[in-house]
């Protein structure tokens, strides 16, 4: 498939979303997004995982993300997100023994609760 | 990342939709989910590209289906939808040499259309 076919003005392919650079306000780069978490009824997009792989020490972490906290930015040629290192320290986190048995309303509203973005429950 | 990691009871990660088979009402394999398009401002997801592959003897044609089209069936391991073969003979699709510049709105709104799907616009 060309690649044209994955993204258009308004809309872009998941598959073009998997492993696109995030960058921080200050132009560095801090991860890639692993991939979407989807509502299965509602097909919205609850969330982006990132990974880190051990950026600013994080290690291997993955850390949900409100999809509308990242912007592309065509100069970068990925999503600049305004979130800082100092929010990530402290930022619900996906480790290795991660239960995620969590209830996902609930883990979906902690994640959007951290971060100042509004809500939409499915 | 483990597997249980890209599925929850709501959820589900758009790395493990893509690649899933679809199967029509007859549980016979139709072909599979090649990706899903977002609408960048909402996170919304405006349809699922479907590759059928040779099935029926439509090629490598690309299909897009509203996401409410696809079920996931547990017994299968994939979607099931109620689709036939005589709805997607006459479906909008993406060929090789498909026009992609169509007006995003207009392009998701006819998908919906055809399938009768409610349309919600971004």
């Amino acid at each position: 498939m060309a690649t044209e076919t994955r993204e258009t003005a308004g809309l872009i392919g998941s598959d073009k979303v998997e492993g696109t650079n995030v960058y921080g306000a200050d132009d560095k780069k801090i991860g890639s997004v692993e991939h979407l978490m989807i509502e299965k009824r509602s097909g919205k997009v609850s969330y982006a995982v990132l990974s880190f792989g051990g950026f600013l020490g994080i290690g291997d972490d993955h850390y949900p993300l409100p999809w509308a906290t990242l912007n592309y930015d065509t100069n970068l040629g990925g999503y600049r997100t305004d979130i800082t290192e100092a929010q990530l320290k402290g930022a619900p986190k996906y480790g290795a023994k991660e239960n995620w048995d969590w209830e996902d309303r609930n883990r979906g509203k902690a994640v959007y609760d951290y971060y100042g973005t509004p809500w939409m429950p499915y």
